[in-house]
């Protein structure tokens, strides 16, 4: 049964068509920031859509949008799946509406092919995720997960003067038609389909991947601190260059965290010198670091490998090293009874795929805390997003939509019923 | 009879601080910048001081004060001993300063003495060896081993507004009884003193430095360019990073270039990441590279291993180095005949000396061009110059004094009778 429902390519290609033209920037992309008066609009469209096909609609008190299809049991948590309609200011076409919209085509596909499931299936659109207009990114699944919006949050400005609360307000007021539901109701499970926003799927010509996790990240600000001095009368020996310490310590940490560790990521993204005279042995280097895995001891020790790295190469040149974490987002892994059921997804539609990690955030992080989540990702351009010229070949997006509605079925079979 | 003639230790100290007062800045510093009214005041003082003595004073285009002293035959050119007058805006007491006074002292000691040279003796005041008032610096000795005044700099202007051509004919109209002179005439040799401005003497507890040659100066502005891609979901496979290029090239340069020869200096002052984000593999790194060497073909050498170096480190993570050289300043290296001068005049005065390079430039490295030159170095406390803290013991600046004497006799001996 749950195989006569099928996918309309071309229903999903002219929705995201559509879904682009709002906010639409002249060089093809989109600019549809969280909570924005064009945010609204394409909130508004997915639920006229919505209504239209006879399902209904819901917004929580941070304006998460669902759109529920009811199945046989009312009283059976409803499966998830989604993403996110908001996008960067000068973002691309597909982070985020190409997973909302396939999972609205999932909704419509079944509706077409009249299947009946126990729990309902909604499509969810979460707020602001990418946290450009409103930082934190992820707003909509974090206060889903915590089940409460962060007292803090109520303060928060945007740079051009909006305040929060008040467009949060007007976001919810924008679709009455919606029903309100408290947040971080029970839900079965959640699945996102999303660009890779990487180049490996592209470079690996493989249509689908299986997001197994999410690495965590975390930021460093590493300061070594020696003593200025002039660069033509000093002599070797006299010197105390944080320059050569940083460097020392780099080299090393570049050569062992990642080579020994594929899943690892370390990257120096800052640097700065102070004075920064030409002329001069500096007497600070400043440094961040940004560090990535799926597994939070792994972080921990890599953490402190970096510290040690840094303080021995600094004491070897009689300068001292500090290091300080400004960011921490623990890793997510998902289930793998809901990553089996994507894998026997991707088999039935005969779909090659690789398990990989995500190295970005995403809402479904926030969402595996509170219920099984899994992703699914499909190949995007040069791995380009975040920008203007992103672009997903039609044929991936259908690739991965027939993926996602595969993978929902599994899931509903599998846990949906439980 | 070169014995009979005796540094004045008190008068040398006094004149030290009669000088420190013009320009005096309330940290205990001074502020005496080349062909500034406080500058034009301590030419004054010191030509006053020298027509009291019964000494000529002369000035050439450039505005460099001679003092002269007669010989027995005034058909031998003279020889120079001396500095410059002039400060950084926040500069210390005794840059320059002690090397013109103590130079001046020698002429004195040795009116008092009543000692009859063959050659004349002058004291000279070289016009902007700092260069922070108008650039470049040693302006005087560059001009007088030219013979000419670089045209380009008639349209000079200071940060203040100060005209340099204006600010030059004020300074020579400001000493109306000195008597104007080609510039770039013939001399026998030069010697000058100077404060270190390093570390190496003080902590080596040696009274005097003989400064064998200047090192040569280039800078180089190294960039890297690879692929900005995102910090998370960008594997090592896929990065094209121009940081672990720039860090693997420098650290094999730290671990070359001085250890292997310790007349080297490698700096690095200046180190800029572009796009410069946490979460971002940056799309190029840029740095500045100061190389040091007395030696020209050893300069040459250096200049290509960098090169090489970074090219290399660049191409193993497909990126592309590009390097540039934008300032060059060949060395000097100051005649053996001269230094054994020098040596035998330690000896006689049973001062410890050491052999030593100078990192900094000096008028001297102009000079050589032109006439045989060498220099003096006396220890500052802690390296410290171009700072109002400057500081030389008392002790220091008359050993260097009677060093500078006891030189002069030797090589009027050795050259000036020629």
């Amino acid at each position: 049964m749950p195989h006569q429902a099928q996918v309309n390519a071309e229903r999903l290609l002219k929705r995201l068509d559509d879904f682009a033209a709002i906010g639409a920037t002249p060089a093809g992309g989109v600019n549809r920031q969280a909570l924005s008066v064009k945010d609204r609009e394409a909130r508004r469209l997915l639920a006229e859509l919505a209504l239209a096909r006879g399902f209904q609609v819901f917004l929580d008190p941070i304006a998460n949008l669902f759109v529920r299809r009811d199945g046989k049991r009312g009283d059976l948590p409803p499966f998830l799946i989604g993403s996110h309609l908001d996008s960067q200011p000068t973002g691309g076409r597909f982070d985020g509406a190409l997973g909302t919209l396939a999972a609205f085509e999932v909704l419509e596909s079944m509706e077409d092919a009249g299947i009946e499931t126990e729990a309902p299936l909604e499509v969810v659109a979460w707020t602001n995720e990418e946290g450009s207009h409103f930082s934190p990114g992820c707003m909509g699944s974090m206060a889903f997960s915590l089940k409460a919006i962060p007292a803090e949050w109520n303060d928060l400005r945007a740079s051009n003067g909006d305040i929060f609360s008040q467009e949060l307000h007007a976001t919810l007021e924008a679709l009455s038609e919606a029903q309100m539901r408290p947040l971080g109701f029970p839900v079965a499970g959640y699945l996102e389909l999303h660009i890779e926003q990487g180049p490996s799927l592209e470079r690996e010509n493989i249509p689908v991947g299986i997001v197994y996790g999410i690495q965590g990240t975390r930021w460093l600000d590493i300061t070594i601190t020696g003593q200025a001095s002039h660069a033509g009368t000093t002599a070797l020996a006299f010197r105390r260059d944080p320059m050569t310490a940083a460097v020392a310590a780099l080299k090393r940490l570049f050569d062992t965290v990642m080579p020994q560790d594929e899943r690892a990521r370390f990257t120096v993204g800052r640097f700065a010198v102070d004075p920064g005279s030409v002329n001069a042995v500096p007497a600070s280097v400043t440094f961040t670091v940004d560090l990535r895995h799926p597994d939070t001891e792994t972080l921990d020790a890599l953490e402190a490998l970096i510290e040690k790295t840094c303080a021995d190469a600094a004491a070897s040149v009689r300068c001292e090293a500090q290091s300080r974490r400004f960011f921490d987002m623990p890793p997510a892994t998902f289930p793998e009874e809901l990553l089996a059921c994507l894998d026997r997804a991707a088999e039935r539609q005969g779909l090659t795929t690789t398990r990989m990690l995500s190295g970005a955030f995403h809402d479904a992080l926030f969402v595996n805390r509170v219920a099984p989540a899994a992703m699914i990702f499909v190949p995007c351009r040069d791995g380009l997003s975040h920008n203007e010229a992103e672009y997903v070949e039609p044929s991936h997006s259908i690739a991965g939509a027939r993926m996602l509605l595969a993978s929902t079925l599994e899931a509903l079979a599998s846990l949906g019923s439980k």
